[in-house]
Protein backbone atom coordinates (compact mmCIF):
# COMPACT_ATOMS: atom_id res chain seq x y z
CA UNK A 1 0.00 0.00 0.00
CA UNK A 2 2.46 2.26 1.04
CA UNK A 3 5.04 1.24 -1.67
CA UNK A 4 2.23 2.05 -4.67
CA UNK A 5 1.50 5.31 -2.82
CA UNK A 6 5.49 6.33 -3.60
CA UNK A 7 5.40 5.04 -6.88
CA UNK A 8 2.55 7.02 -7.45
CA UNK A 9 4.52 10.07 -6.11
CA UNK A 10 7.83 9.14 -7.91
CA UNK A 11 6.01 8.93 -11.27
CA UNK A 12 4.02 12.41 -10.74
CA UNK A 13 7.53 13.88 -9.75
CA UNK A 14 8.99 12.58 -12.79
CA UNK A 15 6.16 13.81 -14.91
CA UNK A 16 6.74 17.45 -13.49
CA UNK A 17 10.14 17.58 -13.92
CA UNK A 18 10.14 16.75 -17.41
CA UNK A 19 7.09 19.60 -17.84
CA UNK A 20 9.95 21.78 -16.89
CA UNK A 21 12.95 20.36 -18.64
CA UNK A 22 10.29 20.87 -21.59
CA UNK A 23 9.81 24.13 -21.06
CA UNK A 24 13.08 25.08 -20.32
CA UNK A 25 13.96 23.99 -23.56
CA UNK A 26 11.05 25.24 -25.46
CA UNK A 27 12.18 29.25 -23.41
CA UNK A 28 15.90 28.73 -24.21
CA UNK A 29 14.91 27.57 -27.89
CA UNK A 30 12.68 30.50 -28.52
CA UNK A 31 15.31 32.90 -27.37
CA UNK A 32 18.05 31.73 -29.16
CA UNK A 33 16.33 31.33 -32.13
CA UNK A 34 14.88 34.90 -32.36
CA UNK A 35 18.51 36.38 -31.40
CA UNK A 36 20.60 34.05 -33.72
CA UNK A 37 18.28 32.67 -36.48
CA UNK A 38 16.81 29.12 -36.12
CA UNK A 39 20.14 28.06 -38.57
CA UNK A 40 22.50 30.26 -36.66
CA UNK A 41 22.12 27.52 -33.39
CA UNK A 42 22.45 24.41 -32.79
CA UNK A 43 20.64 21.89 -30.77
CA UNK A 44 23.69 20.79 -28.57
CA UNK A 45 23.82 24.47 -27.44
CA UNK A 46 19.99 24.65 -26.63
CA UNK A 47 20.34 21.55 -24.87
CA UNK A 48 23.62 23.03 -22.75
CA UNK A 49 21.90 26.46 -22.07
CA UNK A 50 19.08 24.74 -20.82
CA UNK A 51 21.25 23.20 -18.63
CA UNK A 52 19.96 19.53 -20.01
CA UNK A 53 22.05 17.10 -22.17
CA UNK A 54 21.58 16.54 -26.22
CA UNK A 55 20.11 13.07 -25.06
CA UNK A 56 17.44 15.21 -22.99
CA UNK A 57 16.32 17.02 -25.80
CA UNK A 58 15.30 14.25 -28.32
CA UNK A 59 13.32 12.91 -25.35
CA UNK A 60 10.93 15.68 -25.58
CA UNK A 61 11.50 16.90 -29.74
CA UNK A 62 11.85 14.15 -32.50
CA UNK A 63 14.19 16.97 -34.13
CA UNK A 64 15.55 20.67 -34.19
CA UNK A 65 12.59 21.04 -37.10
CA UNK A 66 10.19 19.94 -34.54
CA UNK A 67 11.62 21.77 -31.63
CA UNK A 68 11.80 24.96 -33.98
CA UNK A 69 7.88 24.70 -34.83
CA UNK A 70 6.89 24.19 -31.19
CA UNK A 71 9.67 27.04 -29.93
CA UNK A 72 7.86 29.30 -32.71
CA UNK A 73 4.53 28.31 -31.28
CA UNK A 74 5.26 29.05 -27.71
CA UNK A 75 7.33 32.22 -28.35
CA UNK A 76 4.37 33.74 -30.72
CA UNK A 77 1.71 32.77 -27.40
CA UNK A 78 3.75 34.61 -25.37
CA UNK A 79 4.39 37.58 -28.22
CA UNK A 80 0.75 38.11 -28.64
CA UNK A 81 -0.18 37.95 -24.60
CA UNK A 82 2.40 40.78 -24.36
CA UNK A 83 1.41 42.35 -27.06
CA UNK A 84 -2.36 42.12 -25.94
CA UNK A 85 -1.38 43.32 -22.30
CA UNK A 86 0.45 46.00 -23.28
CA UNK A 87 -1.30 47.62 -25.97
CA UNK A 88 -4.28 46.95 -23.84
CA UNK A 89 -2.32 49.45 -20.85
CA UNK A 90 -1.65 52.03 -24.00
CA UNK A 91 -5.46 51.85 -25.32
CA UNK A 92 -6.76 49.75 -28.33
CA UNK A 93 -6.09 52.02 -30.96
CA UNK A 94 -3.78 51.82 -34.41
CA UNK A 95 -1.63 54.51 -33.13
CA UNK A 96 -1.16 52.44 -29.77
CA UNK A 97 -0.49 48.97 -31.41
CA UNK A 98 2.46 50.81 -34.15
CA UNK A 99 3.61 52.56 -30.73
CA UNK A 100 4.56 49.39 -29.36
CA UNK A 101 5.21 47.00 -32.24
CA UNK A 102 7.70 49.52 -33.82
CA UNK A 103 9.50 51.36 -31.12
CA UNK A 104 13.51 51.31 -30.67
CA UNK A 105 13.47 49.68 -27.66
CA UNK A 106 11.84 46.36 -29.65
CA UNK A 107 14.00 46.65 -32.45
CA UNK A 108 17.29 45.92 -30.08
CA UNK A 109 15.82 43.04 -28.01
CA UNK A 110 14.89 40.41 -30.67
CA UNK A 111 14.94 37.67 -28.22
CA UNK A 112 12.10 39.02 -26.66
CA UNK A 113 9.79 40.14 -29.10
CA UNK A 114 7.36 38.89 -31.97
CA UNK A 115 9.31 35.45 -33.32
CA UNK A 116 7.61 36.22 -36.81
CA UNK A 117 9.26 39.68 -36.59
CA UNK A 118 12.65 37.73 -35.98
CA UNK A 119 12.51 34.99 -38.67
CA UNK A 120 10.46 36.72 -41.21
CA UNK A 121 12.57 35.65 -43.96
CA UNK A 122 13.69 32.48 -42.55
CA UNK A 123 10.40 30.26 -42.37
CA UNK A 124 9.95 30.05 -46.09
CA UNK A 125 13.07 27.93 -45.97
CA UNK A 126 11.89 25.04 -43.07
CA UNK A 127 8.84 23.25 -43.13
CA UNK A 128 5.59 22.72 -43.30
CA UNK A 129 4.17 23.08 -40.09
CA UNK A 130 6.06 26.08 -38.29
CA UNK A 131 4.83 27.70 -42.17
CA UNK A 132 1.10 27.12 -40.58
CA UNK A 133 2.20 28.26 -37.21
CA UNK A 134 3.30 31.21 -38.92
CA UNK A 135 -0.22 31.77 -41.16
CA UNK A 136 -1.82 31.88 -37.65
CA UNK A 137 0.50 34.31 -36.01
CA UNK A 138 -0.39 36.57 -38.74
CA UNK A 139 -3.79 35.84 -39.14
CA UNK A 140 -4.18 36.75 -34.84
CA UNK A 141 -2.26 39.75 -35.91
CA UNK A 142 -4.07 41.04 -38.59
CA UNK A 143 -7.46 39.93 -36.71
CA UNK A 144 -6.37 42.63 -33.59
CA UNK A 145 -5.81 45.12 -36.23
CA UNK A 146 -8.78 44.76 -37.75
CA UNK A 147 -10.89 45.20 -34.61
CA UNK A 148 -9.12 48.90 -34.26
CA UNK A 149 -9.27 50.44 -37.76
CA UNK A 150 -12.83 52.44 -38.52
CA UNK A 151 -15.73 50.45 -38.56
CA UNK A 152 -17.35 52.78 -41.25
CA UNK A 153 -13.99 50.71 -43.52
CA UNK A 154 -15.70 48.32 -45.74
CA UNK A 155 -15.02 45.13 -44.41
CA UNK A 156 -12.53 43.73 -47.43
CA UNK A 157 -11.22 46.57 -47.08
CA UNK A 158 -10.04 46.60 -43.64
CA UNK A 159 -9.04 43.11 -43.83
CA UNK A 160 -6.64 44.55 -46.72
CA UNK A 161 -5.25 47.29 -44.57
CA UNK A 162 -4.81 45.28 -41.21
CA UNK A 163 -2.65 42.81 -43.41
CA UNK A 164 -1.05 45.50 -44.73
CA UNK A 165 -0.15 46.68 -41.81
CA UNK A 166 1.07 43.47 -40.03
CA UNK A 167 3.51 42.75 -43.28
CA UNK A 168 4.85 46.35 -43.07
CA UNK A 169 5.89 46.11 -39.64
CA UNK A 170 7.45 43.12 -39.92
CA UNK A 171 9.43 44.23 -42.31
CA UNK A 172 10.29 47.19 -41.38
CA UNK A 173 11.24 45.81 -38.17
CA UNK A 174 13.55 43.45 -40.19
CA UNK A 175 14.99 46.47 -42.27
CA UNK A 176 15.24 48.67 -39.16
CA UNK A 177 17.42 45.74 -37.71
CA UNK A 178 19.53 44.89 -40.60
CA UNK A 179 20.57 48.76 -41.12
CA UNK A 180 21.22 49.50 -37.27
CA UNK A 181 24.69 48.20 -37.41
CA UNK A 182 25.71 50.72 -40.17
CA UNK A 183 23.26 53.71 -39.95
CA UNK A 184 21.35 54.04 -36.35
CA UNK A 185 19.47 57.16 -37.85
CA UNK A 186 18.34 55.51 -40.64
CA UNK A 187 17.06 52.65 -38.98
CA UNK A 188 15.22 54.82 -36.34
CA UNK A 189 13.99 57.03 -39.05
CA UNK A 190 12.48 54.25 -40.95
CA UNK A 191 10.31 52.89 -38.23
CA UNK A 192 8.75 56.53 -37.88
CA UNK A 193 7.82 56.90 -41.01
CA UNK A 194 6.34 53.32 -41.41
CA UNK A 195 4.55 54.38 -38.45
CA UNK A 196 3.23 57.38 -39.70
CA UNK A 197 2.12 56.20 -43.24
CA UNK A 198 0.36 53.38 -41.91
CA UNK A 199 -1.44 55.60 -39.64
CA UNK A 200 -2.31 57.72 -42.18
CA UNK A 201 -3.18 54.98 -44.60
CA UNK A 202 -5.38 53.78 -41.95
CA UNK A 203 -7.07 56.94 -41.23
CA UNK A 204 -7.80 57.80 -45.33
CA UNK A 205 -9.11 53.88 -46.27
CA UNK B 1 61.97 38.06 -75.31
CA UNK B 2 60.18 35.38 -75.86
CA UNK B 3 60.37 33.65 -72.49
CA UNK B 4 59.40 37.35 -70.59
CA UNK B 5 56.56 37.86 -73.18
CA UNK B 6 55.12 34.07 -72.35
CA UNK B 7 55.10 34.76 -68.85
CA UNK B 8 53.17 38.10 -69.47
CA UNK B 9 50.68 35.82 -70.61
CA UNK B 10 50.88 33.25 -68.35
CA UNK B 11 50.85 36.16 -65.77
CA UNK B 12 47.71 37.14 -67.54
CA UNK B 13 45.90 34.20 -68.07
CA UNK B 14 46.30 33.40 -64.16
CA UNK B 15 44.40 36.75 -63.10
CA UNK B 16 41.68 36.03 -65.70
CA UNK B 17 41.46 32.53 -64.16
CA UNK B 18 41.26 34.08 -60.61
CA UNK B 19 39.01 36.86 -61.42
CA UNK B 20 36.77 34.16 -62.98
CA UNK B 21 36.93 32.07 -59.88
CA UNK B 22 36.21 35.22 -57.61
CA UNK B 23 33.25 35.43 -59.87
CA UNK B 24 31.68 32.07 -59.72
CA UNK B 25 32.20 31.88 -55.73
CA UNK B 26 29.82 35.51 -55.44
CA UNK B 27 27.53 34.14 -57.81
CA UNK B 28 27.10 30.53 -56.03
CA UNK B 29 27.20 32.07 -52.98
CA UNK B 30 24.81 34.71 -53.70
CA UNK B 31 22.46 32.06 -54.79
CA UNK B 32 22.81 29.25 -51.78
CA UNK B 33 22.49 32.60 -49.18
CA UNK B 34 19.30 33.59 -50.73
CA UNK B 35 17.89 30.07 -51.04
CA UNK B 36 18.71 28.46 -48.06
CA UNK B 37 20.17 31.05 -45.69
CA UNK B 38 23.42 32.99 -44.85
CA UNK B 39 23.61 30.70 -41.80
CA UNK B 40 21.75 27.99 -43.57
CA UNK B 41 25.06 26.93 -46.21
CA UNK B 42 28.71 26.19 -45.21
CA UNK B 43 31.63 27.89 -47.31
CA UNK B 44 32.86 24.18 -48.19
CA UNK B 45 29.49 23.40 -50.12
CA UNK B 46 29.51 27.08 -51.66
CA UNK B 47 33.00 26.49 -53.11
CA UNK B 48 32.44 22.81 -53.76
CA UNK B 49 29.37 24.24 -55.88
CA UNK B 50 31.35 26.65 -57.78
CA UNK B 51 33.62 23.47 -58.65
CA UNK B 52 36.81 25.05 -56.71
CA UNK B 53 38.47 23.72 -53.30
CA UNK B 54 37.70 25.39 -49.77
CA UNK B 55 41.18 26.83 -49.97
CA UNK B 56 40.51 28.22 -53.28
CA UNK B 57 38.02 30.46 -51.73
CA UNK B 58 39.80 31.80 -48.88
CA UNK B 59 42.39 32.78 -51.50
CA UNK B 60 39.40 35.51 -52.40
CA UNK B 61 37.59 36.10 -49.24
CA UNK B 62 38.70 36.67 -45.47
CA UNK B 63 35.94 34.57 -43.98
CA UNK B 64 32.32 33.73 -44.67
CA UNK B 65 31.39 37.08 -43.44
CA UNK B 66 33.39 38.95 -46.14
CA UNK B 67 32.11 36.51 -48.68
CA UNK B 68 28.21 37.29 -47.23
CA UNK B 69 29.20 41.02 -47.32
CA UNK B 70 30.63 40.78 -51.02
CA UNK B 71 27.90 38.33 -52.16
CA UNK B 72 25.41 40.61 -50.89
CA UNK B 73 26.24 43.78 -52.69
CA UNK B 74 26.72 41.55 -56.23
CA UNK B 75 23.16 40.58 -55.30
CA UNK B 76 21.67 44.11 -55.15
CA UNK B 77 23.58 45.13 -57.88
CA UNK B 78 22.53 42.46 -60.24
CA UNK B 79 18.55 43.07 -58.67
CA UNK B 80 18.66 46.36 -58.87
CA UNK B 81 19.66 46.32 -63.21
CA UNK B 82 17.13 43.53 -63.54
CA UNK B 83 14.46 45.51 -61.74
CA UNK B 84 15.28 48.53 -63.69
CA UNK B 85 15.23 46.69 -66.94
CA UNK B 86 12.05 45.11 -66.02
CA UNK B 87 10.20 48.19 -64.56
CA UNK B 88 11.49 50.31 -67.60
CA UNK B 89 9.57 47.70 -69.86
CA UNK B 90 6.46 47.99 -67.73
CA UNK B 91 6.45 51.48 -67.61
CA UNK B 92 7.90 53.99 -64.27
CA UNK B 93 5.46 53.95 -62.10
CA UNK B 94 4.29 52.80 -58.39
CA UNK B 95 1.80 50.15 -59.66
CA UNK B 96 4.40 48.48 -62.30
CA UNK B 97 7.20 48.72 -59.57
CA UNK B 98 4.56 46.71 -57.37
CA UNK B 99 3.82 44.27 -60.00
CA UNK B 100 7.32 43.25 -60.36
CA UNK B 101 7.77 43.21 -56.78
CA UNK B 102 4.84 41.53 -55.58
CA UNK B 103 4.33 38.82 -57.98
CA UNK B 104 3.99 35.39 -57.22
CA UNK B 105 6.69 34.00 -59.67
CA UNK B 106 9.30 36.74 -57.74
CA UNK B 107 8.23 34.78 -54.54
CA UNK B 108 8.59 31.42 -55.90
CA UNK B 109 12.31 32.73 -56.79
CA UNK B 110 13.99 33.24 -53.72
CA UNK B 111 17.46 32.88 -55.18
CA UNK B 112 17.36 35.05 -58.01
CA UNK B 113 15.49 37.59 -56.63
CA UNK B 114 16.35 40.90 -54.26
CA UNK B 115 18.85 39.87 -51.36
CA UNK B 116 17.43 42.56 -49.15
CA UNK B 117 14.03 40.55 -49.32
CA UNK B 118 15.85 36.88 -48.94
CA UNK B 119 17.94 37.91 -45.93
CA UNK B 120 15.77 40.72 -44.32
CA UNK B 121 15.43 39.34 -40.68
CA UNK B 122 19.14 37.76 -41.06
CA UNK B 123 21.07 40.54 -41.79
CA UNK B 124 20.95 42.06 -37.91
CA UNK B 125 22.97 39.12 -37.05
CA UNK B 126 25.78 39.60 -38.83
CA UNK B 127 28.28 42.27 -39.22
CA UNK B 128 28.71 45.85 -39.92
CA UNK B 129 30.01 45.45 -43.15
CA UNK B 130 27.09 43.76 -44.91
CA UNK B 131 24.57 45.91 -42.67
CA UNK B 132 26.04 48.93 -44.68
CA UNK B 133 25.27 47.07 -48.22
CA UNK B 134 22.05 46.38 -46.77
CA UNK B 135 21.14 50.33 -45.98
CA UNK B 136 22.52 51.35 -49.32
CA UNK B 137 20.51 49.26 -51.01
CA UNK B 138 17.24 50.25 -49.12
CA UNK B 139 18.12 53.83 -49.92
CA UNK B 140 18.56 52.83 -53.50
CA UNK B 141 15.13 51.41 -53.99
CA UNK B 142 13.38 54.12 -52.01
CA UNK B 143 14.91 55.94 -54.11
CA UNK B 144 13.49 54.77 -57.62
CA UNK B 145 10.26 55.00 -55.47
CA UNK B 146 10.63 58.79 -55.18
CA UNK B 147 11.15 59.17 -58.65
CA UNK B 148 8.02 57.83 -59.73
CA UNK B 149 5.59 58.93 -56.58
CA UNK B 150 3.53 61.97 -57.44
CA UNK B 151 5.43 65.31 -57.40
CA UNK B 152 3.19 67.25 -56.06
CA UNK B 153 3.14 65.28 -52.44
CA UNK B 154 5.71 67.48 -50.37
CA UNK B 155 9.30 65.99 -50.13
CA UNK B 156 9.16 64.88 -46.78
CA UNK B 157 5.70 62.84 -47.10
CA UNK B 158 7.09 61.41 -50.41
CA UNK B 159 10.52 60.00 -48.83
CA UNK B 160 8.55 58.68 -45.89
CA UNK B 161 5.67 57.00 -48.20
CA UNK B 162 8.74 55.53 -50.46
CA UNK B 163 10.63 54.05 -47.43
CA UNK B 164 7.22 52.56 -46.46
CA UNK B 165 6.89 51.24 -49.46
CA UNK B 166 9.84 49.14 -49.88
CA UNK B 167 9.84 48.18 -46.01
CA UNK B 168 6.22 46.73 -47.23
CA UNK B 169 7.41 45.30 -50.16
CA UNK B 170 10.19 43.24 -48.05
CA UNK B 171 7.95 42.46 -44.77
CA UNK B 172 5.28 41.11 -47.58
CA UNK B 173 7.70 38.76 -49.99
CA UNK B 174 9.25 37.58 -46.32
CA UNK B 175 5.39 36.93 -44.95
CA UNK B 176 4.24 35.55 -48.50
CA UNK B 177 7.39 33.04 -48.81
CA UNK B 178 6.49 32.07 -44.67
CA UNK B 179 2.92 31.52 -45.10
CA UNK B 180 2.92 29.65 -48.92
CA UNK B 181 3.99 26.03 -47.41
CA UNK B 182 0.72 25.55 -45.26
CA UNK B 183 -1.47 27.86 -46.91
CA UNK B 184 -0.52 29.42 -50.68
CA UNK B 185 -3.99 30.64 -50.88
CA UNK B 186 -2.96 33.41 -47.87
CA UNK B 187 -0.12 33.82 -49.55
CA UNK B 188 -1.09 35.24 -52.79
CA UNK B 189 -3.99 37.10 -50.71
CA UNK B 190 -1.44 39.36 -49.37
CA UNK B 191 0.87 39.74 -52.16
CA UNK B 192 -2.67 41.63 -53.74
CA UNK B 193 -3.45 43.50 -50.09
CA UNK B 194 -0.23 44.83 -50.00
CA UNK B 195 -0.16 46.54 -53.46
CA UNK B 196 -3.54 47.54 -53.18
CA UNK B 197 -2.97 49.20 -50.00
CA UNK B 198 0.24 50.76 -51.24
CA UNK B 199 -0.68 51.87 -54.50
CA UNK B 200 -4.25 53.69 -52.79
CA UNK B 201 -1.61 54.95 -50.14
CA UNK B 202 0.61 56.67 -52.89
CA UNK B 203 -2.42 57.96 -54.62
CA UNK B 204 -4.05 59.84 -51.59
CA UNK B 205 -0.99 60.90 -49.89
Amino acid sequence: MLSSFLEIIVVYVKREQSDENREALLATASRLFRERGIDGVGVAEIAREAGLTHGALYAHFRSKDDLATEAFSQGLALSREAFRGKAARRKHSVSGYLDYLLSPLRRDQPGVGCPMTASASEIGRHGKGISARFAKGFQDKASAFETVLDEAIPGDERRRLAMTIVAAEIGAMAVARAVAKSDPSLSDEILKAVKAVLLKASETA
